[in-house]
């Protein structure tokens, strides 16, 4: 049985989480997890993170409805990063868009390459 | 011009920066990058990590021959997160696996999904 005690945290406790679109591949966000929050994913198969400016757990789309429903969690030779392929609901991003990286560089200029999605989508 | 300097670094000058297949979409591992690993990896195409445990810059590949070539590098909303689409020689994993995210929770348990490559592929 899978302990979430047996990772490595950082001295707040918190270890970092890459959202992974399962179907796509594309890489959506990544945010951060403490042991409790963890369990909950689990608990629930709805992607729970710690959100650190606000000290609390943050149930991914609770508020906006575009949750992130957990296929499978898995976890790095380190122990100390977690990726989550996930059914991600509408954009993933607080901006509307599908992923949370939509800038890139390209020839030494940083330039948007996605937009925010229609929000009735 | 991209500045490194317009991300957002924690306490110690790091960001996180995870590594994708630019083909697979596969995602590889997560390490870590301050403003000076990210000039080098753009000065030069080879990803260059700042290694914790060794204080020191951590040219990907560099002993191994399993060099990260980088396609890409994409900043996300908050600034605080690298994704970085790379071209990657053999296995990304010390212990000779493509990836880093090597096993998978299944029905409670945690099972390795990805053997180690045959070293001379």
């Amino acid at each position: 049985m899978f302990d979430p005690a047996s990772l490595k945290y950082d001295a707040n406790g918190l270890i970092p989480a890459i959202a992974q679109d399962h179907l796509t591949g594309e890489v959506l966000m990544m945010a951060w997890m403490n042991n409790e929050s963890i369990q909950k994913t689990l608990e629930t198969s709805r992607v729970t993170y710690w959100s650190r400016s606000r000290s609390s757990f943050w149930i991914k789309g609770e508020t906006s409805g575009h949750i992130q429903k957990l296929i499978e969690m898995r976890v790095d030779c380190d122990r100390d990063c977690l990726l989550l392929l996930v059914d991600q609901a509408g954009p993933a991003c607080h901006t509307n868009r599908r992923s949370c990286f939509y800038t890139a560089l390209r020839e030494g200029d940083e330039v948007i390459i996605m937009e925010p999605q229609n929000p009735s989508i």
